[in-house]
């Protein structure tokens, strides 16, 4: 756990992105590759029992097949746990819920002093949950059920039911949550205060939805992220895309292959592309300041050490060669892999249902600006559309998250509604920029009318996240336990 | 509209109630019968114009039937408006929506002084909103879309669509109901706070769940308002039930229907039962102090004119004979009715709405205590599962309000989380038990920190709910008004 960061990430889904030169969609596949191996692997370093709670198919209609029970997963660890102390649950996000589990300290890190008991929730349709088994991705008929709000009243019907098995029904709850965790965190006490008293929501861009964020943001951050590392760097990467065109174009699909070191032959340059595009784009998501084995195996400061990679060529190489090796610190820093498996990268079910999520609900329209390291695109919500009705029959509802959740105002909003949130993000982390953008961290308040609180780190500070035992956190992490501490005394103190 | 009571109520199923005597359940069709006929009459003294909002069948799946589209009916009154003053949204609850207009002058009363625009919203499966037109109401299959999350949902997306429409979207929106409609309304503040500022809920039994609220509360209250009209009236009708099963025994059906002057020959005694019952229930939901036809055309202080009716008997006079006479009050008070349809009242599509949403999430367990004025009955959660089952195919969820929702010590949960609420309830409401117990209404505070504000007139005053022309009810109404206007001038000051 030591070496683990705790913070966690949305998996990216790319979509719609409609380069200037190509309407291509970008789904990086890969990534989905190097969870499967994670999730297949999970090393738990803490002892938590597996149970399964039948849960209702369908919260918000009374259809006869609406009342269909299938068997959501949980962890749960009750090592510290005093009856009657409090709940600290995990609301699960688009994975296996070990996953997640063996990637939150926090949680653990501050159990004992609370004498917490240790609950981890699978959301439903990934891992194990899988509501209609081998055939829930089926198709929209069964795909359907998946979605955000299913997923928390699951968690709150789940938490209720435990709480009264426990004969624990005063216990406080405290919902912990990472990226679209973190999103269902947050969401979770906004829907749910009679349910958890607080939420920690880390890394959730809340606000990535509509047009609340600037839709160049998330590509700005990660340019900025290799830019900060090198100008060169940034340079390189950026220039490599139209030599990787014309690569492609006079030398053929053979001669990429070979430079890419692809285990088989390409059949489309996009594939290539999208491969160096996800290193890129997770190794800025992932740019811990200590070695790391959340999305893959890295050593501190990836991003750094890519552009070092790019930076140490000799003068005359070409950049895409440079962003090949870049890429492969990212895809191979352990060494293992011979060759790369860049199309068709294995996708088991469980894993591709944020795909599902993004044609429906979840969708956050990026487009790439001129400046960008990648390609400029824009966001062609026709064109996304279309391939969403293609692949799975069903149009988006873009504004749909918008309106049951809010965004717009929200700091408006929150200040006359809601409590007991904390939003955390580092600001180096590409998905900071459509966060919840409130007070500064030296105005961060825990009283016990607060409104919300806010923390980020500098920019300019050496961490990005806050992985919880890198010592520049320390502050944070002090900070974050007392404000879960007044929640949960506020609660002694009043009865909720 | 002077005349009108303005705040409404939950139209009544009283389900399971198991007397000691008979495990027959009382569904009040009488009511429906009176409902029909004023909704198919709407005498709406303000001109709304009448539109219809393409509206999604279901928020919560991405099904692909839950795409389809139907048409939900809403009335706009924009005589006051100005562009980027507040709107005022009525929750629509289980009818037609003009019956709702028609009755809700507070509304109009404070449009004026607001320049508000005025929306009436109507729920889903009611009045002429019907996702399945004729069909609507056939079976669980299309019944199963009908309830109130999916309710709030079509608020959510009604009121931002209009706005949008508008180019209003800074207006803001203050949303009110009574009964069914003030529950709808207190949820939407707390679920889409984003979407209103501000909530009126009058008589909103949202502790009428689980055990929150004791289960004899409901028939207690009803006894405690015949009781304080005169001792010796509850005791006629106390004794009056046993009367009812011995004429019943002893003279037959034929002698009852003559005594109940039913139209046609009755085929069970305990239609003749439920038809006394209905009366008496909703008299005491409507014991206005003024001459009133909200549920029926009745006159002021309805439950005093019944007992005066009861108590005016020569001495030898039989309970059943005092009691069919006082039911008569109800039934007849405007002399139109011959005879009484007491079995068989026409039952349209779009009123029993509220059966199958009883049978499914609104679960409100009721008992007659053995003080009631009601045969003592228990509530068997078995047979009224069963009897839904057999109904509707489908099983209710008897936790799912008070998870969805909150309910168990709402008063600490509203008191961290949540604001810009008004409970308001007479005193004498049999629904008032399973109110909000907020605050007195000394201590009524609207200030732009206020958790919560709840009013209640004292049990002793003369009035009973809110009948916004009764002149004891100005400083309610004002107060009313004053906080409305608050959360408004918030708005105005913060942008939100």
């Amino acid at each position: 756990m030591a070496q683990s960061p705790a913070l966690l990430f949305l998996l990216l889904f790319i979509f719609a992105t409609k380069t200037i030169e190509s309407t291509q969609i970008f789904f990086p596949r890969a990534t989905h590759q190097s969870l499967i191996k994670q999730a297949k692997d999970p090393k738990l370093s803490i002892p938590y029992k597996t149970q399964f709670f039948p849960q209702l198919l369908d919260h918000f209609t009374f259809q006869p097949q609406s009342s269909k029970i299938f068997y959501q997963k949980y962890l749960i660890n009750d090592h510290y746990w005093e009856h009657g102390a409090p709940i600290f649950v995990y609301t699960g996000n688009e994975g296996n819920i070990e996953w997640f589990a063996e990637n939150t300290g926090f949680m653990l890190d501050i159990a004992p002093k609370f004498r917490a008991l240790l609950v981890f929730i699978e959301h439903r349709f990934y891992g194990e949950s899988l509501p209609f088994g081998k055939d829930s991705y089926k198709s929209a008929k069964t795909l359907g059920y998946l979605n955000s709000q299913q997923a928390l009243a699951d968690f709150a019907v789940l938490i209720q039911s435990l709480k009264k098995n426990l004969s624990s029904e005063a216990s406080p709850v405290v919902v912990f949550g990472g990226s679209y965790g973190g999103m269902l965190a947050a969401w979770f006490r906004l829907k749910y205060p009679h349910v958890a008293l607080g939420a920690l929501a880390s890394s959730a861009p809340i606000l990535q939805f509509d047009d609340i964020t600037p839709w160049t943001s998330f590509y700005d951050a990660v340019t900025q992220d290799f830019k900060d590392a090198s100008q060169n760097c940034y340079e390189v990467i950026k220039g490599s895309w139209a030599e990787l065109q014309a690569v492609s174009e006079q030398k053929g699909l053979a001669e990429l292959s070979r430079s890419f070191r692809s285990c088989e032959n390409l059949h489309s340059m996009y594939s290539a592309r999208n491969w160096l595009w996800t290193a890129f784009v997770y190794t800025a998501m992932v740019n811990y300041p200590t070695e790391a084995n959340f999305m893959m195996p890295l050593p501190a400061y990836p991003v750094r050490e890519m552009c070092k990679i790019i930076d140490g060529f000799p003068p005359r190489a070409t950049k895409l060669s440079r962003v090949v090796a870049a890429a492969s610190l990212y895809y191979n820093y352990s060494r293992t892999e011979k060759c790369f498996k860049i199309e068709n990268a294995t996708d088991a079910h469980g894993l591709h249902g944020w795909d599902w999520q993004a044609c429906t609900e979840m969708v956050m329209p990026m487009t790439c600006s001129k400046d960008s390291m990648f390609p400029p695109s824009t966001f062609d919500y026709k064109a996304f559309s279309e391939q969403c009705m293609r692949k799975y029959g069903v149009l988006p509802r873009p504004h749909w998250i918008t309106t049951e959740f809010g965004g717009n105002r929200i700091e408006q909003v929150l200040k006359r509604f809601g409590s007991n949130i904390i939003f955390s993000n580092g600001m180096q982390d590409p998905w900071s920029r459509g966060r919840f953008q409130g007070k500064s961290f030296s105005e961060m308040k825990c009283e016990a009318l607060s409104l919300f609180v806010f923390f980020f780190l500098e920019k300019n500070g050496t961490v990005m996240e806050c992985p919880l035992r890198y010592k520049g956190a320390i502050l944070l992490v002090s900070s974050l336990r007392r404000c879960v501490e007044k929640y949960i005394s506020q609660h002694h103190s009043t009865g909720h």
